[in-house]
């Protein structure tokens, strides 16, 4: 486990060498967890160029014992202000940190002005989005944490469909909360995000909050959910049909598992992210329904459920093996209903691999 | 309700004029929140000094219909890039916009490097924090939706008491997924933040993460929660003992009693927030377990569970009438248990409002 931390460092560091920069202080949390596994609330890490032994980490007093445990490879320093703490130390020893680089994403206009006072005679350099560059490509630790979320949301919907979860008479709030504490039970730690349940015309609503409106036979179900392991996020949609479905239901249901299906088959390493969206696109564009999918293919998924990179047919770059995406079209009528099916996969050489595993066969209940 | 947010809008044109600028970039979401009553994930507004017909919000297409119905009072524009696109049609007006101000404290640097060259030739300022000073200071519609949100949490807890839900037996994460379901049949939208139950030695943790450790007869058990209601929080900790406690429990509950009852005394308009700290620290220190409290004492709460003002040793200012803040001393005694007690109230002319109104009588359960 730790060893990846310690890898990840080791990775950062030649994108260090590459900006021409002696250490990056390091200010956003998640990049904080992924380069030492630290999960509590506030911290800052300097990651200096040559080594570990170098590098220091800098959390408070409420995170004396946590810090122990799960940044045991690292110097520890306690301050309330984390970031200014490492500024000063820095500007102690400007021969070791005379260019430093920070996270121009993230921090902001006022920090960056506190900043550049601590940081005095080192020269403080704007090195925006190095640590997401690594985290585009996960390594297997993170890829089994997501294999992990993916499952619990697989079991838990499972569960919720076996035990009548999805009948007529249920509000879309009660399905969403069932949904998520039976994710619980199978090691979720959070909900990826506010879950949605759409039921009967809200289903043509793309982000539809669930409300204390009831399910109804004949209705179109939409479920959008994901669970959260060791901080990493599956991200899975499937809708369903209350009844028997009418021939319009499965005509767009169709229409947009084909499309997801030429999305998946066009995850590929090298692939272009637009043509991945346009794969995806086309089927429902050569269908007539173009303008009733109005967003993106996908995102990219791993401490954030929502992050680089973008499939979207306005995306620049090229997916490369060990990216965990997003595919998930959708066709919205409004007033009538609409359709969504999405996957979590992971770029591999050859086909990708599937995260999430629910069937996507039009499941009528 | 609709006036609430014009009024707001019209106390930050004061602001603005003070501040010498003619129009403020507002892009933090829960600011927006704030003015216009805007829910959705993304979103700029621009207020401009003169009045609301200057005013331009902006969101993205997922929140056409969301917006019409959220944000009816106010110019409305669709663009993904919302902050970019109120930016451009500035750059657009430099007459009426000739300065604009930021809110500096939540800008990253790489925005603002993108911001400068939009705004052109406008003369873009530093202004940070305009609209968190007004959140200090809550409106009566804000502290009905505190009240309402104490009210759920209230609510909660007494349900799970009463229905045994505190027994030997249970596990930790048990009692927190209990507590949160039932804040939602009690009408909250989400938990306030990750619920805190500490049972037995971990409740000499002051942030203890629930854990499938077992309750267990003669336990300490410290419950931290909120619930959430149009988005304002509540934040209540009570702490209960299973069975007959022990004498050194009764002293340990008895003293935080005692401390937070002066500090809830302390919260008066004009008191310094160091102060209304040391009310309540006091009796601590002068019991001898003042390292035993090694925190600040208390936090403004609002849109934010955690929000100035900070009544802490080392906070400034003063309060005023309208502010909503938590008093939460604590002992903890390491490898024993600790006790936390924790109320919301809002600082009034004479005594505070208290909002959270569960007893902190020690029960025994």
């Amino acid at each position: 486990m730790r060893e990846y931390f310690s890898r990840r460092r080791a990775a950062l560091r030649s994108l260090l060498a590459d900006s021409g920069v002696d250490a990056l202080l390091v200010t956003d949390l998640l990049n904080i967890r992924y380069l030492t596994g630290f999960t509590g609330s506030n911290a800052a890490l300097l990651v200096h160029g040559s080594g570990d032994d170098k590098t220091i980490f800098c959390t408070d007093g409420r995170y004396t014992v946590q810090s122990e445990t799960e940044v045991p490879d690292l110097e520890r320093v306690l301050d309330r202000a984390s970031a200014a703490k490492l500024a000063d130390l820095a500007a102690s020893k400007t021969r070791e940190f005379g260019k430093t680089g920070f996270e121009s994403q993230h921090v902001s206009v006022e920090q960056h002005e506190d900043l550049k006072v601590r940081f005095d005679r080192v020269d403080l350099v704007r090195t925006p989005g190095l640590v997401e560059q690594l985290r585009l490509v996960k390594d297997e630790q993170e890829i089994e944490a997501l294999r992990q979320a993916c499952a619990a949301a697989d079991r838990a919907l499972e569960d919720l469909v076996s035990a009548g979860g999805l009948r007529p008479g249920r509000t879309e709030l009660d399905v969403a909360r069932d949904l998520e504490n039976r994710m619980f039970g199978h090691g979720s730690t959070a909900p990826s995000f506010d879950s949605i349940v759409a039921a009967g015309a809200h289903s043509a609503i793309p982000h539809h909050r669930p409300t204390s409106s009831v399910l109804a036979t004949g209705d179109f179900v939409k479920i959008d959910f994901g669970a959260t392991v060791d901080g990493y996020h599956s991200d899975m949609t499937r809708t369903f049909v209350l009844g028997k479905p009418a021939a319009w239901q499965e005509e767009v249901y169709e229409l947009v598992r084909g499309a997801q299906e030429a999305g998946c088959d066009a995850v590929l390493p090298g692939a272009e992210v637009s043509e991945v969206d346009k794969a995806a696109r086309n089927v429902i564009v050569d269908a007539g329904h173009g303008d009733e999918f109005g967003h993106g293919l996908g995102h990219g998924v791993g401490l954030q459920v929502h992050e680089a990179p973008s499939l979207a047919a306005t995306g620049v770059g090229t997916l490369t093996a060990g990216m965990a995406v997003t595919v998930e079209p959708g066709v919205y009528l409004p007033g009538r209903g609409g359709v969504r099916i999405e996957d979590t996969l992971v770029v591999r050489e050859g086909t990708p691999e599937l995260l999430t595993l629910s069937t996507k066969e039009l499941v009528v209940v």
